[in-house]
Parts: structure tokens; sequence; C-alpha cells
């Protein structure tokens, strides 16, 4: 097995870890936010498990059709927020924790409704491998999700941010699309020092339908270190983007 | 003739008189934003005579698809925003204007691609006639344009902000989808004092693409009042929403 391999067993070792920690802070009777990605995945294995085992009530709002086709294949009880517009405790992924809880997702596409479900959310709590956990947000790339009439001038501006913009693209080289038929750009800043302050000005640009920056709104963050546990609380400012 | 058909024929006299108006304001080899709705027709056609009669080059950037149509028709050279991201002037119609030049738009659904112009542009010309100007904003519905995913949630939160919420619908009952394809909620909200507050907060809700407040972003608008045109300025104030 190289490095390379072993890095990424241990990764998801450490998912695997993280999401059967957080799916115990799962309560009967919740309505339960389900993010998407790959430790999204192990939290909806562990919660169908709670639900077969111990009969746990609860109902699922999925944040994307991957996720939705899951929880359905596992006969966890679904909603929508057409029926449901307070959601108890949403568990999702990120690409990048920072110390005060504020995060890059929306590496795999979903950001908009993932954000869409978290401000509906009592709390919203993050699931991840210790590799996610940083200093500084930045070092991912930023997705900003965009009308695709509005993308060059958006781009743009974006760039004289400080950023190196790209278009996501499919394999096929066509731009990507996401669920509700916008662009994504992937804004490489480097290190975002202050990033309600960016997110703000991202907010304001005509055309960004929403971004990855996720500000003041996780409660939580649950990150697997080896086969250890470790809880994040975020400091109580009740700041929210 | 009745009084209705008198007050909509008048309502028409006055946009043509602004429009002609207006139109004077475009030097060649401006790139003008090219508005959306009737009183935006008006202008497109002016523009059209300027251009066949007194050579005038400019080149133009449509808001809509009608719009693109209308121009195409009347031999206006036009572009993209993937061409040109700076705009010299964009004319543009509005549902209100208050004495602060805000505005309401979106009545015709196009508000998106409106904004996205005007935020390009360099000065934003507000053409109309003169029922449009009110004290303050509100008695019109603002339109708030969402993601059908998150429609429920944003309706419940802009009542919840005091306001009466409909959703748009077309003619056969089924939901109104705009040309990017989103839902839009006519918001009545009375009196609204404080035009840039509201805007922050409908833009800070996540699941909202855009909404039909423009606080700070028009320069001028041309009032058609009876046979006479009212020059309206704002004061330079800087402030951009």
């Amino acid at each position: 097995m190289n490095s390379y391999r072993h890095a990424r067993a241990d990764s998801d070792g450490e998912k695997q870890t993280a999401a059967r920690a957080a799916v115990r802070l799962i309560r009967s009777g919740d309505v339960v936010g389900l993010g998407s990605g790959s430790t999204a995945a192990h939290v909806v294995r562990f919660l169908a498990e709670r639900v077969r085992n111990e009969g746990l009530r609860v109902v699922g709002i999925p944040t994307s059709q991957q996720t939705r086709k899951l929880a359905e294949q596992l006969s966890i009880p679904l909603t929508t927020l057409d029926e449901i517009q307070q959601i108890d405790i949403t568990l999702d992924g990120a690409d990048e924790i920072d110390p005060d809880l504020n995060l890059i997702k929306g590496g795999g596409g979903a950001l908009l409704r993932e954000k869409i479900i978290a401000s509906a959310s009592r709390r919203l709590i993050i699931v991840a491998d210790s590799s996610k956990t940083v200093p500084h947000l930045g070092e991912f790339p930023l997705p900003v999700e965009v009308i695709p009439f509005a993308q060059p001038l958006i781009q743009t501006r974006i760039c004289a941010l400080g950023a190196r913009v790209c278009l996501r693209r499919d394999p096929d080289g066509t731009a990507y699309v996401t669920d509700e038929g916008h662009h994504i750009l992937d804004c490489s800043f480097g290190e975002i020092r202050e990033p309600g302050n960016l997110a703000a000005k991202l907010r304001a640009f005509p055309g960004v339908v929403e971004h990855g920056l996720f500000v003041g709104m996780a409660a939580m963050a649950v990150v697997g270190k080896d086969q250890e546990v470790i809880q994040l609380e975020r400091a109580a400012r009740f700041t929210r983007e």
C-alpha cells in the first residue's frame, strides 16, 4: 500500500469515527438536516443503524439528490422544507474548519442547499476528519455559485479581490452545472484573514447566488483524529453572517 | 373613452416623452445597458432612431430576451457581458422611485439581469412616467427572486418581517419561473421606511437570489409629467447597497 492510499484510508477511518460520534447527538423526535459528501454519507449510514437498532424516531431533510437516495435506501423517514421549516440539528461535512468554526464548504457542489438547510437549523454540527481543521481558511479554493449570465463579470470582480478564479468544469470540459442550474467559480484566495468581511463582499455582487463561506453558522465540529474524537465548540457570540 | 383607458394613454405618452429625453443622454461610443418592460421598449425604439438618423455608434447589452429581440429587429448592435464588462450608461424603467432615487423593480420579472447590468454600469438612468414617483417605497409589492427549494422557508421569513407574501403565478396557476429558473415572491410591505436595511436583511437569507430593491444605484431619473420632462438627480453620497 503506498502512502497516498494509506493517507486516504486513515482519512476515511477518521470520518467514520467522527460520524459515529456525531450521530449520538441526535435525539428521538429530532428533525435532522442531512448534509452531502463522503462524511455526510457515513452520518446517514450510522443514523440508519440507530433508527433500525434503537427505534430512534427522526425525520430527515436531505441537501442533495445523492443524500436523498442513500437515506431512502436505508429507510430513514424523509421530509422537505415544504412540510417543516425548523430543523433541530443538521450534520454536514466541510472542506475547511478554522478555530472559530468558520467553514469553507462546497467542494462537492451542494453548498447552496447545504447553506439553506443550515440557516433553518437550530444547531449545525460539522463532521470531519482531522485534515479539515486549519489555522486559517483559504487554502481550499472557495466555491462561489453564480448566475451563468453574470459569470464573466463576477469572475473579474473576484479576481480584483485578489483571488485566482477557475470556472468549475465537468470531465468533458463543459461548465459544471449545479442542481439549481448555476455555475461555480473556484476562487483561490490563499489565506482568508476576515471571512465575514469577504462573505459580505461576495454576497453584495448581483449575480452571486451563494458562496461556500459559512461564517458563525456551525455550533460544533466533531473531528476524527486517529482513533479519537475531538469536539470543538464555538464560543457563543451570537454572530451570524 | 373611459377614464381607465385615458389614464393608460397618458401614462404611455409620459413614458415616451421621458424615453425620448433620456436617449439624448447617450453619446457616440457608449456601451448601453438596455432595460426591460414597456418604458425600456420605448428607449430601444428611440435609440434605434438615433442610430439610424444620426449615425450614433453604440453597442447595447439587453437585460431580457424580449429586449434582445426588439433591439435586433431595430438593428441596434449588441454584445454580452462575456465581451464587455463595463457599461457606460444603462436606461431602464422602475415600478417605484422614491425621492432618494431608491427603486422597486421587477414587476416584469427581469430584476436579476437588470440588477446585474445596473451593477456593471457607470450610470443607471431610470426612465418613467410620473405615476412611478412616490414619497416612500412599498405600495408596489416588492419582488424577491428565490431558489424553489427554499421558497417555503423564505416565505415564512419574509412574513415574519411584516409583509404579505404571494408566490407569483402564471395564468394557468403554476408558479412563474424566471429566465434563470427561480420563483418570485411578491411581498407587500406597505411603507418601506429603510430600504437599505430591508435590502440587507433579504440578501442575508440563503436561498434569496436577488430582490427588487435598488438602493443607491440610480444616478438619475428622467420622468415624463404631462408633456414635460423632469430630471431628478441623486445627491452624491457614494452609498451602494
